[in-house]
């Protein structure tokens, strides 16, 4: 990385969005009539039972949601505006000429690996992509058609590094982490600033969008359109600590969703504990989000200033918004997308809160579907024994917890 | 139906727009690179092995697409814009008053029996929807949770008609047919008043994602910027025939795009013998297109003037592509909607004819992703066997023909 790094303000942000828009997608932001009147009705006590809630009143929030769909985004995930942030700042402080020379590198198979084969490519820097070599043949000829070096190594994190350093002393390449550096944290805050413009001109033309729409017509609430709450999925956190730097010190506040299998809610239970929880070991289906907090996300997101609450959510969970977000969204996300709404739809705690805070009014809140990388073959393995579901659902349109949905009806 | 009949006119579709306009969404229109590259990319010999063109040279044409996601329309399909034509004319016609004392009817079990029932219930007008008593559960729940009253009958045509004709003799209902009328056709036609505007649009804004973009810098072409051809997908062909009146007359061409699976190619199969096919019996995956066309339709259809060819595509090459529309575009579809990108792909005698009617320029064509109403469990049926597929699959990013997907790009 380079060496200058920029302070985590709004205003780091917004000038991040300036140097990469041009290389990467404004995403638009969705809005879905049945999912949000879904997330308006109560769980059924039934669906509370087995759960720490079992026994106790559901609770009756109010939500108008706004996805902001980075699944469109370049790569089909968020991470080209780390990546090409990084790779921009880096060309700054050192040059073209020297960067071209020496490349640079990381390790990871999944998204961020694409994201910076692309960056790297679009300004022609080598990029060295250190990969275990047990990754699916799908996933290294992904990256090899991104015009990326591959190199292959063990699947511990030891050996990883290892190759990585020997690279660096043989290149001089820099290393350009996944998530825990300012400049990846920043460059993903960019989408916050879209969002939120976005759903400013969205209030603008159709007030009626908003859950405040009325109240505002009555005269009785003068406040500003804006969101009210945003939830982003929290793996090593580079997107949710750029979400929350953004929106710091404003009327949205800012909260992360993970998912809870395996010990995967290691950023729910660190701040708990009020120790960064280093090391994660799970198998969850939201695979973009089983990697543990680093360092500076782990700053960020531990205080209360920057990050107002952390939900988990179940595999089962998942599943169930998974299939809603295919189904009446029909919108292709990866499962890591759609952590943020199954806490809406389902986390009882979180909607305690909403219906404690909001009153009567409701809120409405900005949903982050972080990206859309999944395959066919995997959606057949996670629906592919469908029996215990399947007698539930031919009884018709039903959410995961027995609440009807209304009608069929995209956007 | 209103016995009044507009004429079949680019402008009776404009003014059905105007009426139809708050009732309906404003779809987007969405382009892809990754889609773009692979339709301008030859197939490989051995991709045609089998095929009615093995041993020949595979076509060359180019391709910028454009592609009109009715799959975000209300109800998940584009048919609420017949539905709601032919009842506001019917309102215009007779009144409120009439029309909400006597309904509406309708004999199917599919996207129309949802459309009609809401526009039905958006004016307050009685829809009696009749279904085969073998429907499945969901298709059942889903038209009463739109507020339909709900009829049963036998499997038959002849079945089906008896039980309408004695809702209309009880009730004094109107029958609103799925896609053999003049208003239906119209309100199809809208979308092609919308696409046309938004690729206009798109282009003024962007003029480098359409094909004659560099031609035109050259200052050797000063084509305006339109769509070449459009492809609708075919089963009633209350869509295509709205898109064909539209374009009548204009430099866009129309085609229309069938399966093949069992004769369902009916209006290939009959243009090319001069007589209509009243009857098709086929389990095609595109269920949205196992009807023959009906009078109305085939008179637009047949005639040359206003759609310039029909192709037909295999099942295998409708499941390649809705595999690449989810997994590359990130857009839930059902598998109806694809039969005209997998003309595009893999029909070589559509290939060709572009290759030799646009020749170096090549041609943008404007694709619809007609509706998004699949399940995961019919995506898990349709994909669960993938042992075949599963080696090539995991090789890398690849077409189904082999041809090389050279990015992970949505957008």
């Amino acid at each position: 990385m380079s060496t200058i790094e920029l302070p985590l303000t709004r205003e780091s942000i917004v000038a991040a969005h300036k140097l990469i828009k041009p290389h990467i997608h404004t995403t638009p932001v969705l809005t879905n009539t049945t999912l949000s009147n879904l997330a308006s009705t109560p769980q059924s006590p039934e669906a509370l039972k087995g759960t720490p809630w079992e026994g106790q009143e559901p609770a009756k929030p109010k939500f108008r949601l706004f996805f902001k769909a980075e699944n469109f985004q370049k790569i089909g995930a968020f991470k080209v505006r780390g990546a090409f942030h990084a790779v921009l700042r880096l060309v700054e402080e050192k040059g073209i000429e020297e960067v071209r020379k020496k490349g640079v590198v990381t390790h990871s198979s999944g998204n961020h690996a694409q994201a910076l084969a692309l960056a790297a490519r679009t300004f022609s820097i080598p990029a060295h992509i250190v990969m275990p070599s047990i990754s699916t043949p799908s996933k290294i000829s992904g990256t090899r058609a991104q015009g990326a070096v591959l190199h292959f190594s063990g699947s511990t994190a030891a050996e990883r590094e290892a190759v990585v350093a020997n690279i660096i002393k043989e290149t001089g390449a820099t290393l350009i982490p996944p998530y825990d550096h300012p400049h990846i944290m920043l460059g993903q805050g960019t989408m916050a600033h879209e969002f939120a413009a976005e759903v400013s001109d969205l209030l603008a033309a159709t007030p009626e969008l908003s859950i405040h729409h009325k109240v505002c017509q009555d005269g009785q609430d003068t406040k500003e359109p804006a969101l009210d709450a945003v939830i982003a999925p929290c793996g090593g956190g580079g997107m949710l600590s750029g979400n929350a730097i953004y929106f710091h010190n404003t009327s949205t506040r800012v909260f992360g969703a993970e998912p809870s299998f395996e010990g995967a809610d290691d950023a729910r239970r660190g701040v708990a504990a009020g120790q960064r929880i280093t090391s994660v070991k799970t198998l969850t289906i939201a695979d973009g989000l089983r990697t543990p907090l680093g360092p500076h996300t782990w700053k960020v997101i531990s205080d209360n200033d920057y990050v107002s609450g952390l939900y988990a959510v179940t595999e089962q969970q998942i599943k169930d918004t998974l299939r809603l977000v295919l189904e009446r969204m029909k919108c292709f996300v990866e499962p890591s997308a759609v952590v943020g709404l199954a806490t809406v739809l389902y986390n009882e705690e979180f909607r305690k809160m909403v219906e404690r805070e909001a009153g009567e009014g409701g809120w409405d809140v900005g949903l982050i579907f972080s990206g859309g990388n999944t395959t066919v073959e995997a959606i057949v393995k996670m629906f592919g024994d469908v029996s215990e579901d399947k007698a539930n659902r031919e009884e018709g349109v039903v959410g995961a917890d027995g609440r009807k949905v209304a009608e069929n009806v995209a956007g």
